[in-house]
């Protein structure tokens, strides 16, 4: 069965960017020297899932920093609206979260990462998660774009662990509790 | 210098209780053999301020649970409203997180707990917090009553330390950066 997985940065606060999408402060507390563990979870997954958002803010990064298929969720962007070099990698679906997983599932995938808090946040209250890394960052923020959201009910979570970086960043894994 | 300091447990999403005040979701992730430090903590505080939600969610507890001296901040509640046997260890004041600190510090005080949602962000707007403890439990509730709320400014932090239990609460401990 096809699993969804998190791997997120956010303020104490829970805010993932500030309300104009800003990730300034992130990035000045991301101690390059520190390994956080992202190129090992990626190299566990087979895809990625983000909403257009977060492709918003990646679409014209070059060289592509995606090495897995991309799938946009969006009811307003179309596949011809990508660049052309973009084509084979990324696609775009207005599907809902469940229709996605079964058709990356039909092509063979197996574990997705799943990117971006609105996109999160529905693949949750559709019990597509089966795992998140969250990396707390050692500043309040106050406003901006949350990385969770309203649920139709608790969502219990297994603590598999925790290590703190000297740059001050908590990393906490936690798997859904079934 | 009289300081403030938090000790609190929030969902990973960052509520200390539901809309509704309920707080059994902590409970039940309570693990009462596990020492998560509030004794020690306290050991160190000389005062205690709270807002009147978590006065009124505390007032009928009996033996009174607070070994020093509390201070509640309400607009609407009276000294005259407490219970006779609360008249020497409660104070209940109007004032502003400024003025309250202040008077305490005239008496003597100099370490103050301080506890409750809306109490803790309006001394964290004041600049009144010195370091805080949040202890995460492994859920995700959806909505109810948040930590942090809105900040005329970024907060930075130092982390000072994380510590994970086996119940799968995450413990950590953050200066605020002068």
């Amino acid at each position: 069965m096809i699993t969804g997985h998190v791997f997120i940065a956010t303020s104490l606060d829970g805010f993932i960017a500030r309300p104009d999408g800003d990730i300034g402060w992130l990035l000045a507390r991301d101690d390059p020297t520190e390994d956080h563990g992202y190129d090992a979870f990626i190299a566990t997954m087979d895809g990625i899932v983000m909403g257009r958002g977060t492709f918003e803010t990646m679409r014209d990064v070059r060289p592509w920093p995606y090495s897995r298929p991309v799938t946009v969720l969006s009811a307003s962007l179309r596949q011809s609206d990508l660049s052309a070099d973009l084509t084979g990698s990324v696609q775009v679906t207005a599907a809902n979260p469940e229709a996605v997983m079964t058709g990356l599932q039909a092509e063979g995938r197996a574990r997705v990462y799943v990117d971006g808090g609105q996109v999160i946040q529905s693949f949750l209250r559709a019990g597509l998660i089966a795992d998140m890394v969250i990396t707390q960052v050692p500043v309040l923020l106050g406003a901006g774009r949350r990385l969770f959201g309203a649920l139709q009910a608790d969502v219990p979570l297994h603590h598999e662990g925790t290590r703190a970086f000297p740059s001050g960043l908590v990393q906490t894994r936690y798997r859904i509790a079934a």
